[in-house]
């Protein structure tokens, strides 16, 4: 039997462990996947291309496991309602084929986001580090500020959005959460004070959220949206003082924010700083940059961790998405156990 | 949500409907796909490779419908009580990126792969064929036997297998089912009298299932078995012989029997024939030959059909792999909808 967590148990698992706790559980998977970086067979993705928007498969492996996603992006989805972005995946054991666990991925992406983005941080950002500019107040924001606030510590908000509204729901989600949010009423002023800067808008355009004034020396930026060829969100400018740290090169070249500069733009993989084989902070007045775009590993790894915490629960159910005959040889075997009469 | 149909639901389904009315029905939607095949997106297949097996991703999509399916070969499997093969598939909305149905697809790989089989003999065959050998009697042989019974009316089967077990396990699954079977002591044998001969051995070797001394005017050949890179199960005499139709000319030339003939080999893709645009059989001494592999539009037409036909009924179930914000961009709130605590 395959094991499945739908979107009613993820939320049920999250409210009973905690959202924090959840988040920190999840971090030690990521870094440790991120450290055996080698050891994972890195493949392309699959897209499909229609004039709506896109559908890809993300396949990666280990030398025990294989684990893939389903994601499609659809921008004007949000118009009918509907999300921009939606997504499972399925964990399967290399060594027999079989799919093992199948669970949603939407909330699984943001919460893999988010954490990596924290991941990131808890090694580019300076250690005295307090206060949190976040610019965009969308779908991945709250997932953003809470893995701040469980992995750095961080409480202390500078929050906007050009959309009162975006706003608003972001102030009732973290309502009571522990946050002191500061509501600026432009990008300009949410950076003022901050040591990190977070920037996680949608719009799908080469956009300046921000221009290199905006960016003092010591601050880390964690650019969360730009994640895809002609959607960036910092001046280029930005990207000549700070040091840049990706995912995977060759993926981040295309999607993220140093499309903007040439192929020989130099960066650092993440998963040598975790390491230790690169540094990553060396100065107080270093500006770091984490170009973040989302990798397949990271969806591993929260497949890893979701079906190690649901395991004997009641957070997952078994569903029979597998056939199971007595005698491998015999499959007509399992249409005759549902009494097949031949009419 | 997303409907669901496992393997439970399956065998009630054809369990209800019958197995040849369901397999009639499945060759209507496979042919009509055939027919439209300058219409699909045609991706290439991502592989993973290990030292037991190899997982696969193969999807396709036209305009409205995407689909994938996951299948294993995994060969050893068998020597610990598993299946070589599982399979799963999903079809999705092309112009959300929605995933809308999720299935089985072991069972439904078998039966779309004996559907294709009696769907390309329906034009390839003699019309007066009466007599089938199938050469051997593995997890794919009933399915075959009941296909060209229903699309047909084929009953008088020989049979052959090297395994006495597989040859009981036939006998006793297609008992009572309608057919007039002769088990033969040889495949030379077997092919004696026979009007259709379909090889459906598992061995993963170049083995010689049917020489070319076997092979009289005006049989159809159905091959199965070999589908993979170093599978074959023809003698390369025989194809010299025969007119050689096939799914997709590019796979087929790695897969198929004709992997063991040069790169301009000549033959012709069923639908091709399907939509009458070349010919198939034109003459009753004409040997023709179906080199099938199994391509991944069957797939997708075994989704679409079986998606239609359980649509209304109980033979699925929604299961809440998509989460849906009442707000598209406050995905946080479907956490809080589970009475998410920060701890």
């Amino acid at each position: 039997m395959v094991e499945y967590v739908g979107v009613h148990n993820m939320t049920r698992l999250i409210a009973a462990v905690g959202i924090e706790p959840f988040l920190i559980g999840l971090a030690d998977y990521i870094t440790a996947d991120f450290v055996r970086w080698p050891e994972f067979d890195k493949m392309s993705r699959v897209a499909s291309h229609s004039e709506d928007g896109v559908i890809e498969l993300m396949p990666v492996s280990d030398d025990t496991l294989y684990g893939f996603k389903y994601v499609n992006g659809h921008p004007k989805n949000t118009k009918t309602g509907l999300q921009t972005v939606t997504a499972f995946g399925v964990l399967a054991d290399v060594s027999t084929g079989y799919p093992l666990f199948l669970s949603e991925m939407t909330l699984s992406t943001a919460l893999r986001t988010a954490v990596t983005s924290a991941v990131a941080a808890r090694q580019l950002a300076r250690r005295d580090s307090k206060t949190m500019a976040i610019i965009g107040l969308g779908a991945q924001s709250e997932f953003q500020a809470l893995a701040f606030k469980a992995l750095l510590g961080i409480t202390a908000l500078h929050v906007y959005d050009l959309d009162d509204d975006a706003t608003q729901k972001f102030m009732n989600n973290l309502n009571g959460l522990g946050f002191d949010i500061l509501i600026a009423k432009s990008a300009d002023e949410a950076v003022i004070g901050a040591d990190i800067i977070t920037t996680v808008t949608a719009d799908k355009q080469k956009a300046v959220i921000l221009s290199d004034n905006m960016v003092g020396a010591g601050v880390h930026i964690n650019a969360v949206g730009g994640d895809c060829p002609g959607k960036t969100e910092l001046h280029r400018d930005i990207l000549r003082r700070a040091d840049v740290f990706v995912e995977f090169t060759a993926q981040t070249r295309i999607e993220g924010e140093i499309q903007q500069m040439g192929p020989d733009f130099a960066v650092t993989e993440l998963w040598e700083v975790l390491t230790g084989a690169r540094t990553g902070r060396v100065s107080d007045r270093q500006i770091t940059l984490f170009d973040s775009v989302g990798f397949a590993t990271e969806d591993f790894s929260m497949l890893r961790y979701l079906r190690d915490r649901v395991r004997g629960t009641d957070y997952c159910v078994e569903i029979d998405l597998l056939t199971k005959p007595a005698d491998p040889r015999n499959l007509f075997g399992v249409l005759q156990s549902g009494q097949v009469a031949a009419r």
